[in-house]
């Protein structure tokens, strides 16, 4: 069992603003930080010791890498295996463990897991060929959503199908290859939980949060979530579950959808800090980047209390050219990850606001 | 009037632990941070994009990198001189403006800016040669503190007299320069005033912090500080009051002794974010640094409010050695800065407990 002491080293595989905000949380707990990114010029190289920049399939860099840092941990989900090989080959310390992503990287490897560990998703069906979306949506009901199986994000990979004569457009719109077809989840709210497993095994949660979306993309998240306090229990106690399961270490969110009754349907899982948790940064004791950080070091993890209700708003695409109204608003807590560009779409910052929201 | 978008890079001189909080604030607005330092491998350097190492005194160097900068800082007051004039004199925008350090630098002319500006201190006296100081003690009472002019901080260039027999000995342990002798405040406890004056000239001011201090370093902070509320709005008006007439834009701390009849007499000013106010970064809606980035890059200033009683406690050289006692304790919030080794003395991190202290 490694534990880092401070002024060791934590490598980071990505470059963007949960990289940033990593790097950031581990220098306030006095370790150095080294990116791996392909990028140049990265966010989050810009708050770090030191930059290696190379492909995440460059072997050789990897094991370099490895070499100048105590513990890796990554900032998204997409991984490629041949990375996670490459670290481990060299016998890095690499938390969570690389094998614990190949299930949140296959959709429905990831709906099974779910339900396997008694976590209800919405029915889904598994999809290989075009010819496979018209019985599927015949035993599902209609509409249904069809989701390539990997490389899913923000609303990319994911075609609504209305009737069995879409079945081939919807195909062609995902790009042709391996999917799920779901059906409609009729949610009245989204939610997520955030926690974390430590290397000891005990286990942290945030408070639920309730997100809206707007064009696929995380667009608010309110704390607390308006979920019953027992739902809410239920699915912290289900993460918990999958993450024991995982023999996961690190912050794991699990986003699912609030059904009228009152009933919770896991959507989908994500082995890393969550959009929906940028809120901790202002509104909790610790924020998830400082839970991760402990989690990768060794260190026990803290339980987070929050501060009070919060609410946070995504600044995406052209959306920062506000940034000025937001610096004049006390209220207002600003954050802003670097990027050179707005383009649409691009997540580009956050504002928090705590208690009067 | 200079306001930096984000994306801009400051520049701030110096490398240490208030750097590294400097440049942590600018990164979460969205800025980039060049330090300038004379250290290698400096706590600032390793958050930030980029880093000249280079003498303070080397204006080849300095104008280089105000080439490279929207806009100078600096995390200590003993800037020189010359490093202030090779900046200002390629045009760079600094802030605050060099010229206000200088009344800081010197113990002599701040005690008298204190005075012309209504703020009591404790009387004092110039000492320009050892025999200066029996009749100086004579009129103060003994014992008094002699300090030196220049170049004192956390109790470095100081000596009690106690009778006259010992100006000889005190004059020689302070390094026998310039000084002052000043009477003995008869002081029940020490507090700070953490203010920030604007670009616009506008001005807000922390909660007044309670410092108790071991050794001659700050050892520990308490806000809010037991004074009675019309003291400490008369200590908050008088600092706003010396930022006016210093023309400055910036964070600027003073320190003041309590007396027990309640009255405050200033004691010296540090013309920048200050060790009694690292507690602002858990326990206040903006921290002390993020004011001071705010202040730099001509944004508009919020008032901060404090979000409860908090006590901040320095880890001081070997202190350090029991960072996993404060890593296994929920309630505090550990802050470490990064340094390599723990010599005596040496400030290594802070910890901050929040309400129920």
């Amino acid at each position: 069992m490694t534990t880092l002491a401070p002024g060791a080293t934590i490598g980071i595989l990505g470059g963007g603003q949960l990289g940033r905000m990593l790097a950031v949380a581990a220098a306030e707990l006095g370790f150095d930080v080294h990116i791996y990114t392909d990028e140049i010029d990265s966010p989050a190289s810009r708050v770090a010791a030191r930059t290696t920049i190379a492909s995440y399939d460059d072997a050789a860099a990897l094991a370099a890498f490895a070499a100048q840092v105590d513990a890796v941990t990554f900032e998204f989900e997409n991984v490629p295996a041949a990375a996670g090989d490459a670290l481990l080959a060299v016998g890095a310390v690499v938390r969570p463990h690389p094998g614990a992503l190949a299930t949140g990287q296959d959709r429905l490897v990831e709906k099974r897991f779910l339900n396997d560990n008694g976590v209800a998703t919405t029915p889904f069906l598994a999809i290989d060929a075009a010819a496979d979306i018209a019985p599927a949506l015949a035993e599902l009901g209609a509409p249904a959503l069809l989701k390539t199986r990997r490389f899913g994000y923000d609303g990319k990979g994911q075609s609504w199908v209305g009737a069995a004569s879409e079945a081939a457009s919807a195909w062609a719109a995902i790009g042709a290859q391996p999917a799920i077809l779901e059906a409609a989840a009729p949610f009245v709210r989204e939610v997520s939980v955030i926690a974390a497993r430590g290397h000891d095994g005990a286990v942290v949660a945030f408070d639920v949060c309730e997100n809206r979306h707007a064009n696929g993309i995380l667009a608010e998240t309110l704390v607390p979530a308006q979920v019953e306090a027992r739902a809410a229990e239920q699915a912290r106690d289900s993460v918990f579950r999958l993450m024991t399961a995982l023999n996961y270490v690190g912050v794991l969110t699990v986003e699912f959808f609030a059904l009228a009754d009152g009933g919770l349907l896991a959507n989908e899982i994500a082995p890393r800090v969550h959009n929906s948790g940028h809120w901790t940064l202002d509104g909790a004791s610790h924020s998830q980047f400082d839970l991760q950080i402990r989690a990768v070091a060794g260190w026990p993890l803290p339980q987070p209390t929050t501060l009070g209700p919060v609410r946070m708003i995504n600044l995406i695409g052209d959306d920062v050219a506000e940034w000025a109204q937001f610096a004049a608003d006390p209220r207002a807590r600003l954050h802003l990850y670097g990027k050179r560009a707005a383009r649409p779409g691009r997540k580009m910052g956050h504002v928090t606001y705590l208690s009067d929201c």
